[in-house]
């Protein structure tokens, strides 16, 4: 039985990934998160919980000390792309690059294996413009972030790889593209969730620029179906991207919205710098590894809806 | 007149760079560096001095305050290649990136225009197969650096492109090669330099693996008259590769070294996982903003003895 460790395993992703994994006797889950969130959080039986802050090495290597570790699923991201202000970019980096690199020497004294990195495939990338017109982007597109959010993922990787060309850990890198679906909880980040929220609250929804901005949907079932799937074969040393493979404009989006779940107001604000046009992945490598088959927009909306009500909060 | 701050002015690059402004009365300079540095510096006259740590920003902050800092020379690195083992990845994070991006900040709270930064051709690229058989490595090529002083010139890269494309910051990046010649004091760092003066004084000349490392040496005296080029002509948003454009292995340059120089005993250790086996950059930018006609090897070998026989200490 292999002992994965889930940094961040109480967050959006995290609680997904661990609805996927639970069940499947190869794996004995750790969880790692912030003491918060630890707090008011459902534990599951068999799941062991540490509470701590992700830049604190002295509650990481406790993790470390007390398990024998063998994947790291790097979950954490402390910041979202529009801290990207003067020395907010300061703290992005201590906070998450930092870190990162401490836990990357952490895994290499205590023996784990392989690390699992949730990259930012909707920030990495930048305003690629060969792909701007139409076409998703492939894994070996060049990375120009306009975010600091995406520079810190961006080294990151490069971190990751240098450790795995210095010392042989094996990685994956996940450039996940726009997440929606159950548990997600974030006030500011990913339209589809903050959107169906505020329209049950009879909230206004807020809309950056003209709504022309294109991103690649990916509902989180299918997100840690294929992450898991990835995990099981094996697949070390790459870089992959993890999305629906399709895009949608801001305005398609609340069209399909406003079918599904009725009627809202928009609020509208100006456009922002950090916001690349387009961003629609190519997830060929995904499909060929996973047979990963995403589900409809439409399907994943009304899931995503139904669990919604169900909430009690 | 504008005001030029060079950061690292008493280094190697640095004291190069000073002489070549120096009697140009389109720019007034100011010098910050470290204080032991400072203490033990021959003052230039007209150039304003402040001592300080790069990571300090109340020190650097000050410069800014009491200048009107027009366009910023970063040649401050802290860290050399070898320096790529466990926490001195941290350390090398901590005091490069961290305050490189606070310097961004201050730049942009003070109306500071450009940055000219001292990037590394050595390492940004990696092992990249493409031209590993031969030519030169070409500005667009991709970058996946094998060592930590690699990943954090690039780091910072992205993250002054990411101030140009947020706030208009003017930059250029130049990605240099592997300089040689007068006021070089490193003992560890510049195979052509600390050779000549092992020889000098009777010394070992320490060789890591076969030899047949290639790297682009570029005479000093050509490197710092091309990036004052630069700044003349106002070249502005652009990575520019500044080498010699020409490759010689560890063994050539012993070679002529002895020929030059004199016999000498070599001591060889074990090869270094970091040592990117080929490194030649393709310089037709370059020479095509600047006209830039590199020394010949022999010639700039020649010119940095004489200096070295000369030289006191």
């Amino acid at each position: 039985m292999k002992n994965i460790l889930i940094l961040g395993g109480l967050g959006f992703i995290g609680k997904n990934l661990l609805e996927e994994f639970s069940g499947d006797r190869r794996y004995s889950l750790i969880v790692f998160d912030r003491p918060a969130a630890l707090k008011k959080a459902v534990r599951r039986k068999g799941v062991r919980y540490y509470g701590g802050d992700f830049d604190s090495q002295a509650a990481l290597e406790k993790v470390f000390r007390e398990n024998k570790v063998d994947t790291v699923l790097h979950l954490v991201s402390t910041t979202v792309p529009a801290a990207s202000d003067g020395f907010e970019m300061v703290y992005d980096i201590e906070s998450n690059l930092v870190p990162t690199v401490r836990l990357l020497c952490l895994m290499r004294k205590y023996g784990a294996r392989k690390i699992v990195f949730a990259s930012s495939g909707g920030t990495v990338y930048g305003p690629e413009t060969a792909h701007a017109r139409g076409g998703g982007i492939p894994e070996n597109a060049s990375t120009n972030p306009i975010c600091s959010h995406g520079t810190v993922k961006l080294a990151i990787e490069k971190y990751i790889q240098l450790s795995a060309y210095l010392h042989g850990l094996e990685y994956l890198v996940l450039r996940i593209s726009n997440p929606y679906g159950e548990y997600h909880s974030s006030q500011v980040q990913g339209l589809i969730n903050v959107a169906l929220r505020n329209v049950r609250d009879g909230k206004l929804v807020t809309v950056w620029g003209d709504g022309k901005v294109v991103r690649d949907y990916v509902y989180i079932a299918d997100c840690v179906k294929a992450v898991k799937k990835l995990i099981d074969l094996g697949a070390s040393g790459e870089i992959i991207n993890v999305g629906s493979g399709k895009g949608y404009s801001v305005n398609e989006v609340l069209r399909l919205l406003r079918g599904l779940a009725g009627d809202f107001k928009i609020e509208r604000k100006p456009g922002r710098k950090f916001d690349v046009p387009r961003v629609v992945l190519d997830i060929r490598r995904l499909k060929s590894l996973t047979g990963f088959r995403p589900t409809d927009i439409r399907t994943g909306i009304k899931n995503t809806l139904e669990w919604l009500r169900k909430k009690p909060e």
